[in-house]
């Protein structure tokens, strides 16, 4: 896997960005979360006068040999279709990301249906799905820098067109499973709270996807230690390429709106690998899924939507980027107590 | 005052708007609150496509005699030097409408200053702010019924702009004053536990407030049943005018977006005259300011944001207006699994 230099954002400039925050037209801290908001996106670009320029979203699709296993409550067919039907503009992404002027990418980063003639999405196949975790790790290690790989390069895409903000989505059945092991692991959470209904699964379907996932954490044993193996043991190519766009995107000082329970699930581990890369993320997002809130709460983080949303495809990440937007303009557009001709408040 | 004929939303409609969300391209609940909001705008609408045409933000104004106690943070000039400043584009509300495509009405209810050669400010004061309540009614019944007309009207000028959706915020230094007696008295809550810190008083400047308003509530006496009187005896302006647009837009099957402390207060006050008005509000954001969740507790009212915004103006409301929005664009916009052709989700 190859090195990636993320810094933690340079304070020196804090007081300063606080300063201007404390001098807006209006009661000292009466924005509550939107100033927090604009503290850390001035903090990552190193600005008092930021900007989200060119939003982009990256919706990455893969499959999961662990779908052969029934765990979840949908066929894995449905991936390929979806990430046809995102194509057509009928899907929640495209809506929302119509909604905030996004642009979108639907790649093809481990999709088992042969998608490469289709337009609109971009074929970065690594292969047709992973392995059975169950039985084998679910890629190889050349399979794992690949999609590191195919996520950073999707970024440096993003900021040749003056990107400055990034949402991930996911589309990939099964990957809810993945994610629950990867929470068990790092945060040293027991499974059975990692684990939740995914996209509908009820009682039994949970008791059996407990039971499957418990062993194949069984079968896995002892290299528990080891934060890439623990990933390409388990994650999906559309995971693994979300945690190298993570990645690259911190390097590179964009600012990442993380979504729902997967790519938490993506940003706990891309932590676990660079602990800087945090800096750059904002947590948009606690759905229902069981156990998100508690991994938010491993990464100290506080989401800015509780809406209830499981759907994926990083629709949690977009609501919510009209609020980092809101913070964004608050710090450039609100007069200060100067210009405004106000007496002061306290 | 007036009489409104506000109807509870007909729900012959509601298995035909359940059915289609049910059938869009996702898991059955998946977008959460989003298809919540899609329900109720479609209810308030009666239709199957609602639309969030040509969304208006009253910005009401008004000073309050109680602030000559020394209740409140800010002095009253605040009042009249913030409205100018709306006219000139730098407030917070300002940049919300301005994102979010709102028209914004500056509008001077009973603020004391005079203001009628302001550009972009629409004169309909009633007076220079309310009298004293600490020592008489804040309002005379005549004053009161001007303040409903003023709102009931200025959602007519709205309506004939197209206007499908509404937003109401106030400036009014001293008005979580009448807000918390209001809730004390309309929900039953101790008094104590319905005051806060507005926008900045210490603990010292809470008991003050806390004195003074038990007095006021005990000057009062005996007059508690009748529902308008309670409104007169506190109210401003800009408060009994939001009322009065409440109540005529749930009256013409507009969606209002109740904003915070003030305007919850407000809107606990219209449905305390007419329940039904209540279906047609969404209750945007639950503040900082004491006693404000357990407002909307008592109105079973799940607030979408919680961002600790207490700057008022509407800005909590105007923040919440995209989630409105995206519900809307799911149930207009997103494919169903007919011509998604996708294999069905159960």
């Amino acid at each position: 896997m190859r090195t990636f230099k993320i810094e933690v954002p340079d304070a020196g400039m804090r007081d300063a960005i606080q300063q201007k925050i404390d001098n807006l037209n209006k009661p000292k801290g009466s924005l509550g979360m939107l100033e927090d908001l604009a503290l850390q996106v001035c903090l990552i670009q190193q600005t008092l006068t930021p900007s989200l320029a060119h939003p982009c979203h990256l919706l990455l699709g893969g499959d999961h040999g662990i779908e052969r296993e029934g765990v979840s409550v949908s066929p894995r067919e449905v991936t390929w279709q979806q990430m046809i039907n995102f194509t057509r503009g009928g899907g929640g992404v495209n809506m929302f990301c119509r909604q905030h002027g996004f642009h979108l990418r639907v790649v093809d980063v481990g999709v088992d249906h042969d998608l490469s003639s289709v337009p609109g999405i971009t074929d970065r196949k690594i292969a047709r799905g992973t392995r059975n975790f169950l039985y084998e790790p679910a890629m190889t290690e050349d399979e794992f820098d690949q999609a590191i790989e195919v996520g950073a390069s999707l970024v440096d895409d993003c900021i040749a067109e003056g990107c400055r903000v990034l949402c991930i989505g996911e589309m990939g059945i099964g990957n809810t499973s993945p994610s629950s092991i990867w929470m068990h692991l790092f945060c040293d959470i027991p499974l059975r709270e990692c684990i939740g209904a995914g996209a509908g699964l009820d009682t039994p379907g949970i008791r059996h996807k407990y039971e499957v996932l418990s062993k194949a954490v069984e079968n896995y044993g002892e290299n528990q230690g080891d934060r890439s193996l623990i990933l390409r043991q388990f994650g999906g190519f559309e995971m693994i390429a979300a945690i190298g766009a993570m990645l690259r995107a911190a390097e590179c000082h964009l600012t990442v709106l993380v979504d729902g329970f997967i790519m938490t699930a993506c940003a706990l581990a891309a932590t676990r690998l660079y602990p800087a890369s945090q800096h750059y993320m904002i947590f948009t997002h606690s759905g229902d899924e069981s156990g998100h809130r508690r991994m938010l709460d491993f990464l100290h983080a506080r989401p800015l939507l509780t809406l209830g949303l499981r759907l994926g495809e990083g629709t949690g990440a977009l609501c919510a980027f009209p609020i980092v937007d809101s913070a964004v303009r608050m710090i450039n557009e609100m007069n200060n107590f100067d210009n405004a001709k106000i007496t002061k408040y306290f």
